[in-house]
């Protein structure tokens, strides 16, 4: 999918402002860190502790499609229940969650990993 | 400075959502990133290709120095004009933005470094 013709909304070519357009706000890199520790449907991604408005879910989804972040598999015959995956582009952000986890666990006090997820 | 009496504010104790409750935005890591380059003071960051609006730019200075990501240092007798430098906890940040540098220039097509700020 081409995406040149959104190239005008980009702030600048640096890569850091570029991919603050895409993922910079309060939600994006947790639906990352989900599909990261191996969640793939709507309603894993909701059950999670932050509670993501399905609204907001439905909005980052579409942008991770767009950008080619996740891919959606169709999971049921008709079609109508799909699971999402990252695709390699979404993968390498990788690296990135690893260096926020590290900044997390070291500076900001009480927090931890491995937390349940609410049923 | 205590930050306890915020801790109710927190989304959950992973540490990916404390620090997008900080810096999950479309404009902290770009300030970072100019503290990074060696930029100090408010006219440096606004004059920044992306353009951060000052009230934007104020707000964004004022969390860093809360969360002890930045400290201000009186650069003129009456004290009156400052400068802004990362802490060890800001300059901490900086394998956060290195993976994102990298992540951009592989898979956005345009973006590069090195972009050289407006006068």
């Amino acid at each position: 999918m081409s995406l040149s013709s959104n190239d005008n909304d980009w702030r600048s070519p640096c890569p850091v402002a570029r991919i603050l357009d895409i993922l910079g706000d309060k939600w994006s890199m947790l639906v990352i860190r989900d599909l990261m520790l191996g969640k793939t449907r709507f309603k894993e991604f909701i059950s999670s502790p932050e509670r993501i408005p399905t609204n907001i879910l439905t909005d980052r989804l579409n942008r991770f499609l767009i950008h080619g972040i996740v891919e959606k598999v169709p999971i049921s015959e008709g079609g109508k229940r799909f699971a999402y995956q990252l695709t390699k582009k979404g993968n390498a952000l990788r690296p990135i969650l690893k260096a926020m986890v590290n900044w997390g666990l070291k500076y900001e006090e009480g927090t931890r990993i491995g937390i349940k997820t609410q049923k």
